[in-house]
């Protein structure tokens, strides 16, 4: 049986997706995506680095962007709940016999740097910092006026183990497509800790790599208007899919993809998931509307491409590639 | 040169395009479709028909469904300025050659029944009765809170015909497809009367026939929102095209057809046009974005199906079918 | 009877309300308020004048700012329909006995000069320069993303005589408040060239003065962003009425106050009204819902205060001062 | 030092707020206002008794209305994390001195009836019925769309106390309101489980009574539309502050009051609070902007009444009558 009950007494506490790192060829060119185009706020930069967070964030940043040859991810960057949590974390990832290291990383507190058993990164902190907040600076809301990073979506060679490696770690799961059939197996979950539909999610394919970062905004209209502007200022071929309405999470979407090909989800109203008996939502992998509610084609590379993670190989699924259901 | 100047001296003065007759096959399930599900107000209604206005019209109806065993369209409706201007129009039609006649047309004054060189049909009339206007009565906003017919777009089989002729009638052209190179042709027109982008459009392909009626909301979040209601209450299929934005027109828009495949473009947030001296927009037939802003295909039923004038033969376009021109 | 038809043939084509010219004390404060907060496009500009449009406008300007010692309003803009309007314009005034002239004014055609029987200023042109449109530029679109000038609002000393005057000149009523009881009189009125509310509205009151300009945003949330801007960026004070909906035109609405204390209405929603058999509604000045259908209590400023035309004397009102009529 | 550290370790697991009791003179009105204005939409009823949930609700309900001689409130509903926690819950309480019982309450599991040192009402839950969950069957959102109960908000006689007391259960605080000048006195807190801006707040006065249910909405559209339909269709008198943006807590509002005058908060657009070193954001009680950003001046009645609790005494506030900070 595929579907677990969640671990309320996980062996450390993770708050939530935080940050992610991104490797790129051209900072001026990522600075134009990010900051002139969709409005992220500039905490802090210099000529190899490039610091970003949105409107609502008080940590120091939420993207960061280093210059490099190639375009990978070296750090998907995980909250816990205090000082002690690193400790148990560093312990129990030490314990598994996973690679534990606690790099300096800038404007950060301690950080540990670790893998899951594909080799997917994983940095946890307790403390960053935090610089004057913005939110109510409302002068400064530009471009899509994102408020915060909200979750990380990734391929996974195998969706079941990546699925139980996380809910042993606290992960509790929102929804989730199977194979129909007898043994129905996993294609994709959603798993949250913060709250909401998810902090980080999987989908069946060859990975590890990151399928992308989603993005929150208080209205629709934002993601309208950031449709708008990347369309007639040079940026519509970063435009991949949407906007449209996920069935899964029932969020309100826009893909874009920055000049190294890192995907970005704008998304809008999903919905509270904190009781402790929130039951899991089941999608057949038949149901097109589990994609898009509106019956709209997504594009091939949609379902196919990905950011690898730095220095970790791809493997092959386990399942079957994905049909694509077109309407 | 295939672009003329307004005439601003008409023959006789319309005002605007009016409203629609469909002839549907059954008149429950379009009610379901047109009242139920887009929250058109019922004006009148029998056992054959059915009228219908949006919330800001203080007109009977835009909308008239006829119980019909062909689903074709009998009228197209446009309102002129005085009694005086009906009979200026009967005599400039008669004197042309068309076919005239004052039909009784229940809650409608005096009406003119006309077509045009393609038979296309046209009922102009002054006077329409007025019920209780409905813009301030918000409780009465459902669906889609469509609050008025803004335009017909029609196929044509000469592009260039129908904009001579309707410009003679002083339809003024705001935005125009041509085809490239030396000897451009018309390939689409955008024209109005009432001061926005259209109150009528043609473009070529197998005609005369109806490509959809244009009904306007006061928010795409309106749009976003019927979306989602048509999605998941069981009008997904009738869903063809978009939310989107055109380049043309600046219109965001969502294409649908009715239970009879009649065609509705709900859109809203075009522009002022009522400057004498505004001039059309030029777009080239092979520029994507004045379609689709944002790079989205459109179906090929959207470029190549349309309703029927009822009792008038279709003919093949003058220039050849349009080129699909996906991303 | 103080309610009269519709003049459809008057002496010469007005085509809409078209701009302004503000006097200010303090350029660059001017410039802060209008460009940097509300967001308009500066069109040109030298040390002792802006002039600004908005996103939608293909004229060179809707508002002109000129540095002067007092902050009072030399010009209010109409276009006519053609440099005939003009001359017949020019002969019109000048046989009613009006001053008239024929000035210079940059980046604009040959402009006539004259006012109203108050002293009320009117320019009327036909040709101004046209900059490139900026429509689809969506990365210009800043602030509260205004779209364009929709009407021009003044005291007047005596609006039965000013409805009189400008429905001579074709201006058409579509809403008016009147005073109860068996000789209702006419307290305010809003007439309109361009086929919606209006161009030109009166109000009774200590005239002629400007109460304020109208302009036109696609989206209510537009409305709500630049109350948060405005609010949090050192313009709390210039936020005098609003959000709100009033009941007379249906806009939602926002009233401020430029550095030099000239009034700019952002409102979005209202209807269209060219149908020339477009019935006028009455309000009675007791319905408090008229002014805002939500029942808010408007400040005595708003009531009382307005901009002076230069050089232009103000007369005390036919009427008693308007009670200020709170929830 | 009035404030205090989060308290990581309560006694038991409150998860969020849930649900309210109101007690109503009459049915009918009620559900007119709930069901037919707001939308809400209805789980079970009988001539006594009404269930209400909102859209995105997996809870039977979130709203009870009785049938009663007076309009009080016998119970506010919160959901823990599991049944032992609901032990742990009632040993506690049972040790502290106060009442418990276990009551029969229809649709839902065991509830714990107990009471904070003022009397206010503690419901304390784990398992409710979970009809068909709506989120996704858009046709039936109606009225103002709202999703889900977000807060509640009382007076208190003592907000130190109140504060001192929830902060033990394990309440975060997020923001405060604290009288100026050396000795410091909180005036107002926000207090969180779920990982918003608030669960439950306290303001100082007559208490302990309510003075609001917050409930949440996917836009600020929804909550401008609510505003039309309420003026328009007899609710006027009932909508009692708002729309505005609160500077506390970011939030877009509107304050309406039920046929029986309890109060309701459509609110949207907070901000994530899960973080465990989130720092609480200090407002003097002199800036008027914590109330209202955009300046608006607040109803007396929205200062000064609220719901008492049933059979549970009103005692005066320890801090003097708040002045009222009108603009």
């Amino acid at each position: 049986m595929p579907i677990r009950k969640p671990n309320f007494t996980p062996p450390f506490n993770i708050v939530r997706a935080s940050h992610i790192e991104f490797d790129v060829r051209d900072i001026a060119k990522s600075r134009a995506f990010y900051v002139d185009c969709l409005g992220y706020l500039v905490t802090d930069e210099d000529k190899d680095s490039l610091y970003l967070r949105a409107v609502e964030e008080r940590n120091h940043h939420s993207i960061v962007l280093r210059k490099a040859n190639d375009a990978s991810i070296p750090a998907l960057g995980f909250k816990v709940a205090s000082e002690e949590d690193l400790d148990r974390a560093a312990f129990w990832f030490a314990h598994k016999g996973f690679p534990t290291s606690f790099p300096d990383v800038p404007h950060q507190g301690r950080t540990l740097r670790t893998c899951d058993m594909f080799g997917m990164p994983l940095d946890f902190y307790f403390r960053m910092e935090q610089p004057e907040c913005m939110l109510r600076k409302y002068a400064e809301y530009k471009g899509a006026r994102i408020q915060r990073i909200d979750h990380i979506n990734c391929f996974t060679p195998d969706v079941q183990a990546s699925y139980d490696f996380y809910t042993d770690l606290g992960f509790r799961l929102t929804e989730y497509t199977e194979t129909d059939g007898e043994n129905g197996q996993l294609w994709a979950v959603w798993m949250h800790r913060k709250g909401n539909v998810h902090d980080l999610a999987f989908t069946n394919g060859r990975g590890p790599r990151l399928h992308h970062i989603g993005v929150w905004t208080a209205s629709s209209l934002d993601i309208l208007h950031i449709c708008d502007v990347m369309a007639s200022s040079g940026f519509l071929d970063n435009m991949e899919r949407g906007p449209g309405r996920h069935g899964i999470s029932n969020a309100f979407f826009l893909y874009i993809r920055d000049p190294d090909g890192h995907r970005v989800e704008l998304f809008t109203s999903d919905y509270l998931t904190v009781d402790p008996d929130h039951e899991p939502l089941r999608w057949s992998l038949q149901d097109p509307q589990r994609q898009t509610l509106w019956g709209h084609p997504a594009p091939k590379s949609w379902f196919e491409e990905g950011s690898v993670f730095t220095g970790v190989p791809v493997r092959e699924p386990v399942l079957e590639a994905q049909p694509i259901v077109a309407r």
